[in-house]
């Protein structure tokens, strides 16, 4: 997608270890207005597979996600990232690793949310080692519904999640791919 | 606003201790076109103030500071929920009383994306005790930006918050005030 492309290198910040910094504008401060262009570029693909949910993982997922769901005309729903003490029965729970904080946690969906007579767009803002990712397509597993496709806005190509979700045989939709960051700032896509 | 009692009539449930949950619809799984109309209304409000940022915390705040970001044409920005020893230099800082999970945690915004130039408007889903937004308007003061208003969806008109907030001179609208939640399950408006 050329706008969020341009967006990138123009207000990308990138750091060493392959940090890739995008708060002014997708994950900490929202332009709105490019969440609805990434929106409509979703439903463009993904319009005619009778989409009944948009899921998502707080909390910067969620702006995203919201764009998405107001142009299918269906309810968002996002998963939440809860300490195991606070997991009730009534919940879909599901393990995933942050290699930023360097921690597991659990990510939890309650079960009248979600469920098998659903057809589902999981969307987020990145896909890099693809944990949270696969820790929401196992909450769909679990519920039964069906994963329409994966909607993400800005894969690193660089890391493995892509490639390994897309092995599971799930239509992954980024609109962004990066290839490569160099060490002098620059961010080159595929 | 009547869209919006009537939906807590209808879906929302409510448990000993005061609690009311609303997850079919505000905080968990989302209903984008009560979030629209929702904004619609603090747009007919605070429409001549000149805002320029909406303002939010992690993560029941994000859908609906989405919603009134778009009608306003400005930024939404959100404060994280973030561990003392994820602070950098480069945020605004405030400390945040949880009454649901029983701890303190600090929140932080980058300074980057609000200063003394900004006329905010802050969003959020609750209001009960005020802590959080208390928070979110210390980093407004902090940042010497202008408070022009307080929206909330549903205020808990027993719980001291919208009190205490209203008396330091902040304008709140509270777009559904439970005076009270009877034991039978019934929810009283103001």
């Amino acid at each position: 997608m050329k706008a969020l492309e341009e967006r990138i290198r123009k207000d990308g910040k990138v750091y060493p270890g392959n940090i890739l910094k995008v708060d002014s504008f997708l994950n900490h401060q929202i332009d709105i207005a490019l969440m609805d262009e990434i929106a409509e570029e979703l439903y463009d693909i993904y319009k005619e597979e009778g989409v009944t949910r948009i899921l998502t993982i707080e909390a910067s997922g969620i702006a995203i996600a919201s764009s998405v769901a107001r142009v299918f005309k269906v309810p968002m729903v996002f998963a939440k990232k809860a300490k195991s003490k606070n997991i009730g029965g009534n919940v879909y729970t599901s393990r995933v690793t942050s290699f930023t904080y360097k921690k597991d946690y659990d990510i939890t969906l309650s079960k009248s949310f979600l469920g098998a007579e659903d057809k589902v767009l999981v969307v987020d803002d990145f896909l890099a080692t693809g944990s949270a990712m696969k820790g929401l397509l196992k909450i769909c597993k679990y519920a039964g519904a069906k994963v329409v496709g994966v909607g993400i806005c800005i894969e690193k190509g660089f890391q493995p999640g892509g490639k390994e979700i897309r092995d599971m045989g799930y239509d992954v939709t980024s609109l962004a791919i990066i290839e490569e960051m160099t060490s002098d700032g620059r961010i080159i896509f595929k």
